[in-house]
């Protein structure tokens, strides 16, 4: 991930960070390498993630006597390692130890960190071997405190992505085929792409007792009883990285929301003199000093001429850019270009930094009305089989009907049309109808969409 | 590490960051795992590293019809991968596709990873497979662009010890034995901790081109010329907490630095009666409000006594408290108890929260000026071998004297005593003298000591 990347990446780490640590939690580092026989205890998890695993066998290379090998591995490991693909079972081993009363609950740690999930076919950003996120592991002791804390976090994720990644997404529940493997229930949020697929950009579990009882992880409660504690587990990833990216973006490159963009002004000085030069760079350095706070880059760079500047900041997705002239000079003002709609805007010098400020978060707001508006243009009500099947035969986008729940309808979705279950949404009730996917009773509303 | 302890780190990884940026660097991130073919490359650098390699030569687990190996390996990768143990190789190869004229140069660049590096002895803190680090990786245009960026990264590290760990470390440059694998020059700052045996706090390497032609980083020079690019890489890790831990800490458990404590300052209400617990209480949480931007724990737990409270809160390294009871309220003051000295001191309501912030200060300064006195009062002069061994047989501590330069010298020093060349500290003229390790004439200032 180069840094202009990574700069996005760090962004929604210091939002998210600070919504995790504002929620109660703590951050704590486990181990990379997870013993083979922790993954194997739990019957689910292990069914869901042991193709993905990447091993760790030998500790050692040394020189091979075949010189097209140059090295080879050498000490074999007694138990064989497993990279991390998630944290629950390595977590859950340190939880048994840690806890002990009721006293000691509830636990709420989360980490930052890198995990692999070895992919046949990957996709920058969104599907890649190894990945970075923050899984949060918490532990409670009661059923419904770790359901509210599953429902709370993801509403920590929606908040995220509408507020810093400009993201409308529905919040729902997972259908059980689609849910974290070792979870009773997953909660997600399901954001749209400009091509109308779906983007699962985070996810929630309410993991019950099964990792409790899978490690032994129990708690003397209050009237002295023995019992195991309830879970939850949740995670975003640098796929939000890919997620900003194919939401906002255009043909001329990056879109960035304002909260995520690395810079957020680029200004570019046009002069045809070293006189001209003189005077332009020194009023772009005061307006860049004038708006402390954000991060400007005055372009000053002499082998490159303005076009190519634009050009160049454009495809970065900075959001605003302020070109400034001898001509702009002599009239006291600017000319500023927004990143996400056309058209050049020329601003008196006079209160010029409150300006700029108010058309960032203008720019925020714009960018998430827009998403939602996409979204919600893209929505349609699927009401039987041959609706649904025309929409995924046509355009695409989100089908919103109703599902009988079962798992062959499911399935059949699949195959038809390569659309799943994205979610049943959370506040849409249940209703009398008939299932869209095979037209018998059901009640239930959920989203059908292609997804990456 | 638990959460203590890595709010400890994310304290050392904020002040880092921001002085990594301040000097120019951007964040990135780069594969953990390193094609072995990239790792044998460099000549010295897989000598320095092949043994401690992580390898990864299956992607895939499956049920194994031994029950007792419940999981067996499937899928051999085509080329072994390994765990990067640091990551020179992978990303001088990124650096090959980066650069191609002087307009690309400098590239400037750390991250924030795991590593793994298999150790038959581990340490808590010290000495892990696996630990979390910044490694910076920097390509230049000229060998003494290389040169200036491995010192100035250097003086970034004695910064940081100074004035956040409160550690007074002595800077200077390796013997050609310790230098880092693949290096032309490794400068090193070290502590000397309570037991008086030196910690490596932090190291940066000059490169050369060693690198760039294993990895053939070539860049189009000013002129049109093409030349192999210059490099440094330097990196401090999770060790850094074990430094603090130890350069500080007493019987009674952590002694934290105010600018890297979780906690800044543990107010504990006295009481005997609900009444009194409520007047307390609430005076406590005003002054917790009234120190914003402080980490002020109200430790308001029924369950638990104050002494109780008292021995939690120094066990980890709270540098104030603050006890309050009703005799205090009456006479409108606190009681304060800093960490690090022994003594109550009864301070006015008035003005409160600035003495407070002004003992914090006072806390930090003073833990400095004890740690560099307590290193200053431990390195000897150390004129010729009988000297050393006294040292060495004795108390310890760092031992100041001449080097000859010769290999057989270092190497006798560790067999006979157990020490090694720390570094030939910065500032330190060369003098004519004889060699402390051999009597021969000699005339470079080195610092001996068993290390970590």
């Amino acid at each position: 991930i180069k840094p202009h990347g990574y700069a996005v990446w760090e962004a929604i780490q210091r939002a998210l960070d600070a919504k995790i640590k504002e929620t109660g939690h703590q951050n704590a580092y486990f181990p990379l390498f997870i013993p083979k026989s922790f993954l194997a205890r739990e019957a689910k998890h292990v069914e869901g993630f042991a193709l993905e695993c990447a091993v760790v066998t030998h500790a050692g290379l040394k020189r091979s006597d075949d010189p097209k090998k140059i090295l080879e591995v050498t000490s074999p490991l007694e138990e064989e390692l497993v990279i991390r693909p998630t944290s629950e079972t390595i977590i859950n081993d340190a939880f048994s130890r840690w806890v002990q009363s009721w006293r000691d609950l509830p636990v709420l740690v989360n980490q930052w960190a890198n995990v692999v999930r070895w992919e046949m076919r990957t996709r920058l950003f969104l599907r890649t071997t190894e990945f970075l996120w923050q899984e949060g592991h918490t532990a409670h002791e009661t059923a419904e405190e770790a359901e509210a804390e599953a429902r709370k976090m993801l509403d920590v994720y929606r908040d995220l992505a509408e507020n810093h990644l400009a993201l409308s997404a529905v919040a729902g529940e997972k259908s059980a085929k689609e849910r974290f493997a070792g979870a009773d229930r997953t909660y997600t949020i399901e954001a749209m792409m400009q091509d109308r697929k779906a983007l699962q950009a985070g996810t929630s579990h309410n993991l019950g007792q099964n990792f409790a009882k899978a490690f032994n992880i129990q708690f003397q409660d209050r009237e002295g009883t023995l019992r195991h504690v309830w879970q939850t587990s949740w995670g975003v990833s640098t796929r939000l990285v890919g997620a900003v990216v194919m939401a906002h973006s255009d043909d001329r490159g990056l879109v960035l929301p304002p909260r995520l963009a690395p810079i957020h002004v680029a200004i570019v000085p046009i002069y045809k003199s070293d006189e001209e030069r003189a005077r332009v760079v020194e009023t772009a350095r005061k307006i860049a000093a004038s708006l402390a706070g954000l991060a400007v880059k005055v372009d000053d760079r002499e082998h490159l001429k303005p076009g190519a500047k634009y050009y160049e900041w454009e495809k970065k997705g900075v959001p605003v850019r302020v070109e400034i002239g001898p001509r702009d000079l002599a009239k006291n003002e600017v000319v500023v270009v927004r990143r996400d709609k056309a058209g050049k805007t020329p601003l008196s010098m006079e209160g010029l930094p409150d300006r700029l400020r108010a058309l960032l978060d203008q720019i925020q707001s714009d960018l998430l009305a827009a998403q939602r508006a996409f979204r919600e243009a893209n929505t349609h009500a699927a009401g039987d089989p041959a609706a649904v099947k025309a929409l995924f035969d046509g355009a695409g986008g989100f089908a919103d009907g109703l599902w009988c729940g079962s798992g062959e309808c499911e399935a059949k979705l699949n195959a038809d049309t390569g659309a799943t279950i994205r979610c049943m949404p959370f506040g849409a009730e249940p209703r009398k109808g008939s299932c869209a996917l095979c037209g018998k009773p059901a009640q239930t509303p959920a989203i059908f969409a292609r997804a990456y």
